[in-house]
């Protein structure tokens, strides 16, 4: 006798709105909890869910990336269905996949992209409310992007860490930081930060920082001595948690 | 001693989606109970709101016009500030003009556009969940572009039209019905509709006749014989509410 132990990666989207992050907590909705849950319903296994990485509270995913192992025989696109009919309509699947043996959707990942969604108005926004951070005063785009530059290669980005993480090195390459300008009125502004990994909260220190420079507060310059302070007290405020989106994660074939 | 009574014109933004529509009721929340109570709280004044046209509920404006008179002398930009500052954060003000003596919201509208929103893919939307209708079955856009091409000039739309209204005439003109493709894999689906007044639900009572045409049921020239029925039986379905949107309404300068 012998039983089918697959290992399944999953590529998540989800409106982080109405979550307390991916992580689960007690007492506190999750989407780690929401998708364990229709897991569950839909092959009463009890599943260890694993993501590419946590994210905050109302931070949003297009393709975050959940491994598991499973006993269940069902084929991938059966699950795909099932799980898409049990969640709520803040979370879906968008693909079903087998992975190698062992595969660690957390340790294997290679690369991420993030996008941070900015709404530069001074009319705040309606219909992108959750999704868009709304920066009133008018940021200089050329300026975010000259000061962007100085953020992409092999750099100790210590500066960019909310304490109280645990990491041993704060040594990281970003492969892009692109900052776009998109909409009717050029309003939307996206920032997108590419990387073999990323400290806790890095992103949005580094939108709030290139904020700082986009506001004329600081020169673009200023971001090259932010990463030599390697302290977090000299880069700007973390940009809020809405505006940013797990675009996708790259891992080995 | 002299009043400044004064005709202004409101142009308002809403998502639709936690309201009962525009018009007032007792005991739901409304969008015209939403802005009159912001109004009021700014001037001390009770409000006589009028719009272009009521939305149903459910039913988004990017430019609903709102006409009211009122005493009071403040600027239209305090105006504008103080309202958006007041009303929660899924009504807006877009902007606050005067208007000619004798203004009246409804009776003066000479144009209206609205856009219906699909999302056309097996998979249902995510972020756009609140804003477009997900249709699953594939819809093919020309025989809608070919089918839209009958509803264009002064009709009688007596077939799209939900009864239980009192108008005396079902005759109005359309001037553009577009039916245009967009998204990274072309699946917003985006229907607008520009004419000189509209009967109760005749937007939703066209797209659902159009998806009808896109889903293959029926040959484009089937809407000819729509029309020409005048018999509400004979329409397709009327769309869902949320995916309609009131773009913009003309008046005469």
């Amino acid at each position: 006798m012998s039983t089918t132990r697959r290992w399944l990666k999953l590529t998540v989207a989800y409106d982080g709105t109405n979550y307390a992050g991916w992580q689960f907590q007690p007492s506190e909705p999750t989407v780690q909890a929401t998708l364990a849950e229709a897991w569950c319903s839909i092959t009463g296994e009890q599943p260890t869910l694993t993501a590419s990485g946590r994210t905050d509270a109302g931070v949003h995913a297009l393709g975050q990336v959940v491994g598991l192992v499973t006993n269940s025989e069902l084929p991938a696109e059966r699950l795909l269905q099932g799980l898409n009919a049990k969640l709520p309509d803040d979370v879906m699947v968008r693909a079903v996949e087998t992975a190698p043996d062992g595969f660690h959707a957390t340790h294997d990942a290679l690369k991420k992209l993030y996008r941070y969604q900015i709404h530069n108005s001074r009319v705040r926004p309606l219909f992108d409310r959750r999704y868009r951070w709304h920066v009133p005063h008018e940021l200089d785009v050329a300026s975010m992007q000259a000061a962007a530059v100085h953020l992409v290669g092999r750099h100790d980005f210590a500066c960019f860490e909310t304490t109280g993480s645990e990491r041993s090195s704060t040594v990281r390459t970003l492969t892009k930081v692109e900052v776009g300008q998109g909409g009717a009125a050029g309003e939307q502004i996206d920032i997108e930060v590419e990387g073999d990994g990323f400290l806790y909260n890095m992103v949005r220190g580094i939108v709030g920082t290139l904020v700082e420079v986009g506001r004329g507060a600081r020169e673009p310059n200023w971001v090259a001595e932010v990463l030599a302070a390697r302290d977090r007290r000299v880069a700007g405020p973390n940009a809020p948690a809405h505006g940013l989106v797990l675009v996708w994660v790259e891992y080995a074939e």
